[in-house]
């Protein structure tokens, strides 16, 4: 039976003298005299291997070449021998071989080292080469980590009594008036990659599912090739009824977040340590601050000034939460609140959707009713999540939409989600590359994606 | 503080007086004389409300009317009251009003009896109408359990140390030569929708993941417009190495469909029963039977005659699995075996993608080699997962591929996986709308996907 090479130290405090079987990719080979050692990986881990001529097995030997002579880096192989103590090799603990079986040998032009320093390989050869890239247990490590953080993400919804939703990705136009979208040749007819499943978790509310998530792909045809971009990312999306305002959106996200990063703590101790990561404490993300966007646009000129970075010129003003901002305003947010996250909310209408909920409900006054019932948390400097209560009155919807160069007649689809009885509510989605990305400090949110599509890659 | 229906017995029994609050949908009217009874709905179930006069409320006296006068169906509404015991009341508890507030009042045509016998209601009137069907608890429960699916889904193979991933569905060109793709305008060139994660999945194995597992949308773009077909469903994916043939995957999907059928009779109950349907017990899952393809025209030919439905004139003989083979191999499979599940392995390479591994290695006696190591799950009828051990060395695959009509270097993207040490390794996928639809029985596996997409529908 197979045994992985982080239950090998047990095996051989239990099994004294008995052969177990290893299987893995070799990871480094190390001549020393008449020993060879081989570090065997597979997904747990190392493990060492030590080749000795009076371990050679019947297998090799009768190849008549020494046992593993003819091993190359990455080949995947069966190795069966006698685990024994080892203070010295990784794990404290080495398989003494009597066999080694060769399952798929690796041909030996191998476009960079596989078990070297990731920062030496470029980003282009990484998402080239996942295959091998991913071998690496840096590189591998950010996909753990998000798979815990989508897997936490879903528990923490469930116990507060959400749903898992699936939704269709092809629709026939686009919630927010058609720009940006991919258009694909659906049978006879163009449809659309949606760009959010906006309307669909709006509808799941009004249908009285009440609370909903979905975790799934979404996609912009946006033409910018930045570091914190991708043109189809997961989105985590959230929608709950019964809310009145923006705030309770924020808190919820907070506690979610908060458990996320525990269940990473726990779960990924080993791969955070892989890259000096440090995951914010859940007391941390209580202590986020809100603050509106009027209010946030202070604060980042203020530290602008502070940090000497910009003169006080009208001319280097921040006039809005451009990317210099987010840093500026996580800058002043950990220095004043001990936190990595800030929540901005209260932004202008002209920013957001028609379908955010306007912050007075249109009492005359200008300036309050230009306000909205929506956010945006920023973590350490990058925007993960934008959220607002929605609009769920028919009449007020349909009357937004022309301020915003929408026409009714084309939006009956999602008018017709409120008009039989919608109760307030909201959401918002979390960016799960941008997560991740800023969890572990990674310089592109292309390295938090598996296959990233950008402007000039569809390969793999 | 708002309480759900499910929980106000509790309510009742413990706040003897106390003014608590309820929100949700009015499910249904009755005026009984001087007392109205209104049945309110929220997430969790239906309670009762009793109107009387002397519990109308400030609110709704201000306007001249009596309380809910003015109610119409489908409207969301708060009601705050005193909850009572009454055996009669659905749940043995009402809520004798004081206030009742409407949040969102529904326009008066409905266009069906949310309230009513589903079977009433047309399926493009379900589907058109997805923020009323649902409201129906017995469509919702199709939700509700099909939630409960994925998360068990995930849950098990997370046991089983998978992880889980998240690949991308924008892909160059089709693992499979191309046929059946959805075509997608990518800026300036054309992507296509992937028709499953194969690739991907493959890649991560090589990559040393080993164990991972997708929860994803897939793209057939088929024309044909059936009861089991969609063009986009949801694809609940598996991919493991290590592995010597396609038995150790029909086992895994056994222990698999086995988990997800125990969290279903444990979660979802009341949903179960709103539909009468009767979920496998796991001992009746492990004793599903695997027949080779040979095997499996041999029974359903027998299978036929015995029936009555067929003669056994050559002319009517089934000689590939059709649905109807599938249809007469399941009521063999609970006759003889007391399962609603059966397996069929060891296709003839004909019928199956290029990359599945060949059940002999190439002996040379023509009719093994032929055989693949391939396997289809039937549930209760109908194909719900399609499976194999695949080819992991390059050189079988680049000699295989001409062979299908396919130039290794137009496959050169699939190959390279293979070139640097691959594990012999396997995967299958569900259909998730698929399983969710037998569980249930039910007619269409439309009903079974939120917002469904054929050839002509790509709205809601």
């Amino acid at each position: 039976m197979r045994i992985l090479a982080k239950d090998m130290l047990a095996a051989a405090q239990k099994r004294h003298q008995e052969e177990v079987e290893a299987a893995g990719w070799i990871h480094r080979i190390r001549d020393m005299g008449g020993i060879r050692f081989v570090i065997l990986r597979d997904r747990s881990g190392l493990l060492q291997l030590v080749l000795s001529e009076a371990g050679t097995s019947t297998e090799a030997s009768a190849e008549g070449s020494p046992l593993g002579a003819d091993l190359t880096l990455e080949s995947v192989v069966v190795a069966r021998g006698i685990p024994a103590l080892n203070e010295k090799a990784p794990g404290g603990v080495e398989l003494r071989l009597r066999s080694l079986e060769c399952l798929s040998k690796a041909a030996g032009d191998l476009p960079f080292q596989v078990n070297g320093d990731v920062s030496k390989i470029g980003l282009e050869s990484i998402l080239d080469n996942r295959s091998l890239s991913l071998r690496n247990p840096k590189i591998r490590s950010i996909f753990k980590i998000q798979s815990t953080i989508i897997e936490a993400f879903a528990a923490y919804l469930r116990q507060q009594d959400f749903i898992e939703i699936k939704t269709s990705k092809l629709v026939g136009s686009g919630t927010e008036g058609g720009t940006n979208l991919f258009a694909v040749d659906y049978f006879d007819r163009k449809v659309y990659l949606a760009q959010s499943p906006q309307l669909y978790k709006q509808t799941m509310v009004a249908a009285g599912l009440e609370r909903v998530f979905e975790i799934g792909a979404v996609y912009r045809a946006e033409k910018h090739d930045t570091p914190r971009h991708l043109n189809e990312y997961v989105s985590l999306d959230v929608e709950l009824g019964f809310i009145e305002s923006e705030k309770e959106l924020i808190e919820l996200e907070k506690n979610l977040l908060a458990y996320i990063f525990a269940q990473v703590i726990e779960k990924n101790a080993a791969d955070i340590a892989l890259w000096n990561a440090v995951i914010p404490d859940p007391a941390s993300v209580a202590r986020a601050p809100t603050v509106s966007y009027e209010e946030c646009l202070k604060i980042v000129n203020a530290e602008a000034v502070r940090g000497g970075k910009s003169a006080a010129s009208a001319s280097a003003r921040i006039f809005d939460i451009t990317p210099e901002a987010e840093r500026l305003l996580c800058e002043w947010s950990l220095r004043e609140h001990g936190s990595d996250l800030a929540f901005v909310n209260e932004f202008p209408r002209r920013h957001r959707p028609f379908y955010t909920y306007p912050l007075s409900s249109g009492s005359g006054t200008g300036e309050a009713a230009a306000l909205t019932m929506s956010f945006d948390a920023i973590f350490r400097g990058l925007e993960i999540t934008s959220g607002s209560r929605r609009q769920h009155d028919y009449n007020a919807l349909a009357e937004a939409l022309p301020k915003f160069g929408l026409r009714p007649e084309d939006m009956a689809g999602y008018l017709a989600v409120f008009k039989y009885g919608c109760p307030p509510h909201g959401g918002f989605a979390i960016g799960c590359e941008r997560l991740t990305q800023k969890l572990l400090g990674l310089p592109n949110v292309k390295e938090a994606s598996l296959f990233p599509r950008d402007r000039k890659r569809v390969e793999p």
